[in-house]
């Protein structure tokens, strides 16, 4: 089983990497053969450096994430509120968004859901 | 596909169900198939009795439930941070909780999974 500390400890590293700007901080949280679903519904980001390239991506609309609330540490999952602030199209934007972070035994994220959707948007 | 305002409703729905005690009203949200995982890695309840005798017991210490955030509506999902309170052992607690709902096409919660564990209980 993956350790609880460790886990809670990746969520504030995700959340520092979007404050660096670096894809390959968050990256580097991901099993290599890990999975990503953001948002639920869209097609799935397979793997370390495609998911490198899906977060290199978003982080130019100069995305900063902010916790709303505890890490809820359960099993092998890390799940945890927040919102993502941005500026776009001349405004403040924020998305309320809830992610499942799910470990392998070595502490990483093996499989990540993000759960938003248009009621979520504020500001677009 | 699910409503996503019926969806939202049944979030709301399900907390007021615990304000009047009503393991009814909770079981009446649910699919008559439906799943129960609460907390993730605990035995799951299946189908729709069953899992009202789970929240009839659950109810017996009288907890009650308040929304931490918005409600995340995604695909077939509702994902919702709140947290539980409870007078237990001379004392109030509190657990804070992830649950994610999944709806059917008749809006019915056929999936339920709650993401808590020692770390996000306080006052034990």
């Amino acid at each position: 089983m993956p350790d609880p500390v460790k886990m809670e400890a990746a969520v504030h590293a995700y959340v520092a990497a979007f404050e660096a700007g670096s894809a390959d901080q968050v990256a580097a949280l991901y099993a290599q053969d890990a999975t990503v679903e953001d948002p639920i519904g869209s097609p799935i980001h397979k793997g370390r450096e495609a998911i490198r390239a899906f977060y290199a991506e978003s982080m130019k609309t100069g995305a900063k994430l902010k916790l709303e609330g505890p890490v809820r540490v359960a099993g092998d999952y890390a799940v945890f509120p927040f919102s993502v602030n941005l500026n776009f199209d001349g405004g403040a934007k924020r998305i309320d968004v809830i992610d499942t972070f799910r470990f392998n035994d070595a502490n990483e994220v093996i499989e990540m859901r993000a759960f938003w959707g248009p009621t979520n948007m504020h500001g677009f």
